[in-house]
């Protein structure tokens, strides 16, 4: 089976999965979730991403009959079932089942497991962005089901033939449609602070967390699109793809300015994927 | 049976239907609605919400494979099956089914209704607000399933016993989580003016319509919230209320200083809805 589906503890290849007509998250999108890659059947940094879970799920007042340990323990257990590879693992949390009615429902929340497959890219290999005005609400700090923008942005950048879409909230950068966006810029990484406008990657916690492993000044502050342009380096990240670099955008070299400093970050994170999880990187440094 | 649900031509009892997991609409919210409320088998201005609903596909670029009459068609056929009574029509059109990929999908669009009991309520009885900030994204005027924002709003207002929630955008009223939001003042009928903050509700210009036609004049602009717990009545309008009147916001008295101008217009949009479904309002006015 090369992707399962899971809901409320029934599982089978999801392309046969159904679930009820009248769960909230089919008319209202309400509902929260969470994804981690995995490799050889570990899951990289799970513990953090059913902490944002449970945080997410908070901040929307949906409540999860479930402990941490039991969720890790549910997602593992699903996960052997696939094949030998590389998985995507992603839940989701909808706060109920029940005639649409917009105040909460009173019964428990649903959870929802897929997990596919996934390739993981060459981080040395370079993408293309696009940008595009930030017209989201302001719950971006929370993983939630509605998304919407994300879709129409992803689209841009797939009818471009670029891998994202950067968004901007009038002159300030925030960031992608289903990832953060960085500079670096005379030595120094530089990403949008952890607010309302973003959500708190767990790659991009892990980027600025290399950088200080490795001495690399981090600076969280709103940044520009004159300064995404003008950065030496413009990189991406999320869950599937750890830390990309562009070289375009909107059809504009960007970066490049900056090559060493780049490949430290990304052997860096490298390494640290291939030791929680034994995959090798084609392309990669030493020990990844 | 006293609700329907169907999906892709398939249909019975709601509680029991299901649909793939799959579907877009189950993960990224990614699709549009409309509903309309119905009596004695008659479907109100069914017309208007099916070229609305079609506007907002258009709007996210989701194609329907059917026409307006198809439509028309097929929801009435539904209707058809359920028990006599007051209805309300729901129908919404998801992106497509595939698995989870933030660009758009290749397969046809998903057609979803679910028709249930609704209770017409007594137009003169008054209601009570409360307001919030408007956080919601800038694609209020398109009817998306993208609705958490709406959801934790209508929650607000039901843990305080009151109908529903006026947003505003810092010092501007914009509309409520599933209703618009008018004022009367010297006579006048003002209304947020259709663009992107709110959706143009079909209530909403209905009520326009019955001001235009009993001479009251209507003003289409912005008003502040300092001008809504001034106003001489404050209305709230949606597919299944008409026009209702607000005695209360935030626990303070508003309105009730124009109360004949206030009955003109709901007099006259019950005798509209009468007219059309036969429906008679147990308090409503001789010919409703």
């Amino acid at each position: 089976m090369d992707a399962l589906g899971y809901y409320n503890g029934k599982w089978g290849p999801l392309d046969d999965m159904t679930v009820p007509m009248n769960d909230r998250g089919c008319y209202f999108g309400d509902g929260v979730y969470d994804a981690a890659s995995s490799a050889n059947g570990v899951i990289f940094t799970l513990d953090e991403h059913v902490e944002r879970f449970f945080n997410s799920a908070k901040l929307l007042e949906i409540e999860l009959s479930y402990s941490r340990e039991e969720l890790k323990k549910t997602l593992n257990e699903m996960l052997s079932k696939v094949d030998k590879g590389e998985y995507i693992v992603y839940w989701q949390a909808t706060r109920g089942t029940g005639r649409r009615v917009h105040a909460f429902s009173t019964g428990p929340s649903n959870l929802w497991i897929i997990i596919k497959t996934i390739k993981i890219p060459d981080l040395y290999k370079k993408t293309k962005l696009i940008t595009m005005e930030d017209t989201r609400f302001l719950l971006c700090n929370i993983k939630t089901l509605n998304l919407i923008p994300n879709v129409i942005a992803a689209q841009r950048a797939h009818e471009a033939g670029c891998l994202e879409t950067v968004f901007h909230r009038g002159d300030i950068v925030t960031e992608c449609s289903h990832s953060n966006v960085h500079i670096i810029k005379d030595g120094k990484f530089i990403t949008h602070p952890t607010n309302n406008l973003i959500l708190r990657g767990i790659a991009r916690s892990h980027l600025v967390q290399v950088c200080m492993r490795l001495g690399i000044p981090v600076d969280e502050r709103q940044f520009t699109l004159k300064e995404l342009f003008d950065a030496d380096e413009v990189m991406t990240s999320s869950t599937t793809t750890l830390g990309l670099s562009a070289d375009t955008i909107d059809g504009k070299s960007v970066g490049g300015k900056a090559p060493e400093l780049l490949k430290r970050i990304q052997d860096e994170a490298m390494r640290e994927f291939t030791e929680v999880t034994g995959y090798k990187f084609p392309n990669g440094p030493a020990g990844s």
